[in-house]
């Protein structure tokens, strides 16, 4: 409501003649309960549909759940249309563009993980084709929607993600969560899939070799007209984990769209940083190092966890293992360095509401818990079963190790976003000087500002702190993103927590921490940026 | 950030010589997170072991639980002990009181759900001293410290509730977030027991005559050694959703403390509203007239569903459901009424910040989603089957005006908590005299709340309809709070799905739409002294 009393100010400032317009926006301020409204209801029908495809197979099958999903999608799409018609006829309608939205790491992971859904979508497709003869076509519907609306969407919040619309705002604000609950209701069904799907391998038995179940997994029914067939089955379920992200990624920019609607951006002073690499150099060759070794256990681990030898597997495992632990080491000790030079170079905090910054900062908590519950559900699966053998050793260590990590750079970023920029003239000052008794005050403060800014050793650890903490990020986003499943091949929780459980677990967490690496690298390079 | 610029300005206007003492605290900013990240963590740990000792009997029993759901305790009780004692020495420690925080209907629900937990406790120590000769003494230890604990937290909650910290204010937080968090896990621990047990008494068929059950159920390998043990047991599981409600109503409470920590009370003219009930008839008259038959058709129910005729039983369904799709619906058109005359009568918002009322939007929306959760599976499960049968068919109607009304209830109560109550003079008057440029269009405001002042017939009937809502609520409070369980009684659900996912939904789902009700009521009540 405070938004809404500055939006008369301003406008009135701006034109004098809008001020009908603004006092017929006011009074209606709550459209953004409609809205809310509409977001619950699809997502409990949705999580009811998508829960009941998935345990009961009598009444409610895939195809229902699919003919719901084609529904939001059409719905979407219908609404996505209207809205890039409307505001490119009305020059009115988006007044204000906020900078902070859509930030290019988030585009470039949404293009690029449209672009591996919508090949998930083509072998789907390639797949379903074949069992038309057998099967509903629903199941080939399905992905081509999907596939549609894949380009849609994309284009849709790579134009528009930083729009603050005027006008229609509650029309908008509708048509928003309806995006946003599709984008998680397709999640929901994804992670479901692909969960039952984990599942089906693995009771088909842990031991048994790839090979093996590769011939096995056909033998159902209804059976595939074309020879492709089994071929594009696997490609397809290995691509899930990008639809999943893919999901995320656009609820996220869907949501910031959503919080932006009728929101007047103030121009304030624009922090111009500038990006200096040459005072920096441990932190970037140790960081680059790191990634390098990383990718190189990482191909030998992709390589050795599909032979049926099982030394070699757990060979594989071993190396990932303490790979893994090196890194999250070294990150948690510059992480704890980083803590300490904040704490020896005290700096006043930014005052400023930014509602992109608190966003960020939630999303940041928010995905961190997806690899915060995988860690500890292994933790007590290890301890529990005593944590007998090297391997099971090393996974209890990992999991410690990650929490401790996460913990500390959830505290580092935050810590580094909310700091007063060095480089720039704190906007504090500005507030302060308002109140004319602390006028002594400021200027004991600027004048400390312009001492420090200098640049000190401190600030140059911190960079390189954050460098380096940006490159293991990167590496610890490779991993799991592009297929390392230590969670399934080690099979220590698999069989403490039964295989249903542990994989809604995996599922569910990981795509969070995956987004989480992707998201801490953004972050730590504002922060590098600041600082 | 911005109260910390604002703390810094009030408190030197009060004292001159405390800037020292605030300029210290200040830069500690960071202090939400430490707390925030030991709640997470003690919520991940929690979930692990509380899931684990439900899924899997050879490693973690619920002796495991039990041993760090102990630790948690003392732990918790050991810092509110430090609190009292540190609060009540140094008096500037809580400088400031949120008169909005801990109202009285969740003290007072808080002193009735710890009384049913302590009796439940007692019923539990009753219990397993009977199995000491064979069983863990930890499940005796378990329900004597929880008891404890009991009377501690309410004791600390009835008397600080209201606290903003001032000192310590990061030891403060994390102690704020340790309680969170313990009862957060016993919430947790709760659910998972009153799951599991209802599985059992389900698995052992749902057609089977309930004397039967309880003559079958004492048949385990370790045998109680008094005789008193089957009754207190079937008692004490009887009072487990009123401990679910409590550790609900304790952490909302501890939340709003944790808001609350360090935070300046602006001392603003406090609306003072006068509370007529003379002016209003039918609403009350015919709400008293629903809960009278409520409580009714109540006890019928208590009564019949217990017999072992299948006809009784059904009957005793069949009133429940046609009684509340009839209180549910004349709830419905009331609002509709209700949301009919805000349009009629527009109104300007309120636009000073009040956090208390945020987490009141907040809380109410949040535990709206336990009802609305069940009423989407009913819903699914009641179609899907083809909705045969009577039972069914009001079953679906019962879920379908459910979810109308709740959706409309609450557009109606947070348009109402939003609007500028009628009765005082506007605060937006105030803010927009800061602006003299706008000064026509404050006069204009004034008038028209002057004019509108005589009682005219739109607030009559906002207030009947307030009443009305307001007694409607508390009979569907009373019904499900008091043990009427429809969704266990009636087999469609149980058998749709499967016994362990049905009954984790409603076990989840009931005790936040029982906390809901009773918001409900106080944020009704709300409305009406605004209206």
């Amino acid at each position: 409501s405070n938004e809404h009393l500055y939006a008369h100010k301003s406008i009135q400032i701006e034109s004098g003649h809008d001020v009908e317009v603004v006092k017929e926006r006011t009074p209606q301020g709550g459209e953004w309960l409609l809205s809310g409204i509409i977001c619950i209801n699809i997502l409990m029908l949705g999580c009811a549909l998508v829960s009941s495809s998935a345990f009961n197979v009598v009444a409610i099958t895939p195809v229902h759940r699919q003919i719901f999903l084609i529904t939001l999608l059409v719905l979407t799409m219908l609404w996505m249309l209207f809205y890039m018609v409307v505001t490119s006829r009305k020059d009115r309608a988006v007044l204000f563009k906020d900078r902070h939205a859509g930030p290019v790491w988030l585009k470039a992971g949404l293009v690029l993980f449209g672009l591996l859904s919508f090949l998930m979508d083509i072998f789907k497709i390639a797949t379903y084709v074949g069992y038309l003869h057998c099967d509903s076509p629903v199941k080939v519907a399905y992905p081509i929607v999907q596939a549609v609306f894949l380009f849609f969407q994309t284009y849709f919040l790579w134009f528009h993600s930083r729009d603050c619309v005027q006008l229609h705002t509650s029309l908008t604000r509708c048509g928003l969560t309806l995006t946003l609950s599709t984008n998680l209701v397709v999640w929901m069904a994804a992670v479901t899939e692909e969960s039952i799907h984990q599942t089906e391998i693995t009771h088909l038995n842990i031991s048994v070799s790839h090979k093996l179940y590769r011939a096995n997994y056909g033998a159902k029914k209804c059976t595939c007209s074309h020879m492709a067939c089994e071929t594009f089955k696997e490609a397809f379920y290995y691509l899930y984990p990008f639809n999943i992200e893919y999901s995320l990624f656009a609820s996220a920019m869907t949501y910031i769209m959503w919080k932006n609607v009728g929101r007047i951006v103030e121009h304030h002073k624009h922090y111009k940083f500038n990006f200096y690499v040459k005072d920096v150099f441990v932190g970037p060759v140790a960081g680059l190092l790191l990634v390098v070794a990383g990718l190189v256990t990482f191909v030998l681990y992709k390589i050795n966890i599909l032979k049926e030898d099982k030394d070699k597997r757990n060979k594989a495992l071993l190396i990932h293992f303490i790979m893994n632990i090196v890194i999250v080491s070294l990150m948690s000790l510059s992480t704890m360095i980083g803590c300490i030079i904040y704490r020896l170079d005290r700096r006043e905090y930014v005052s400023d509401k930014n509602p992109t910054r608190s966003l960020d900062v939630g999303l940041l908590v928010a995905s961190s818990l997806g690899q915060f519950i995988i860690s500890y559900f292994s933790l007590v699966a290890t301890v529990a079963t005593g944590a007998q053998g090297y391997l099971n050793v090393l996974n209890l260590a990992w999991a410690v190790v990650l929490v401790v990590e996460i913990g500390l750079q959830n505290y580092f970023i935050i810590e580094g976003l909310h700091r007063e920029p060095i480089n720039v003239m704190p906007a504090n000052a500005r507030a302060f000087q308002d109140h004319a008794e602390m006028a002594n005050d400021v200027e004991g403060q600027i004048s400390r500002y312009s001492i420090s800014k200098k640049p000190s050793w401190k600030r140059r650890v911190l960079r390189e702190v954050c460098a380096f903490l940006l490159l293991a990020n990167i590496i610890l986003w490779i991993m799991p993103a592009f297929g390392a499943r230590p969670q399934f091949d080690h099979s220590a929780e698999i069989y403490f927590y039964n295989y249903t459980m542990w994989n809604a677990i995996v599922n569910i967490g990981l795509p969070f921490g995956i987004f989480y690496r992707m998201h801490a690298v953004a972050s730590l390079f504002e922060v590098y940026l600041r600082d």
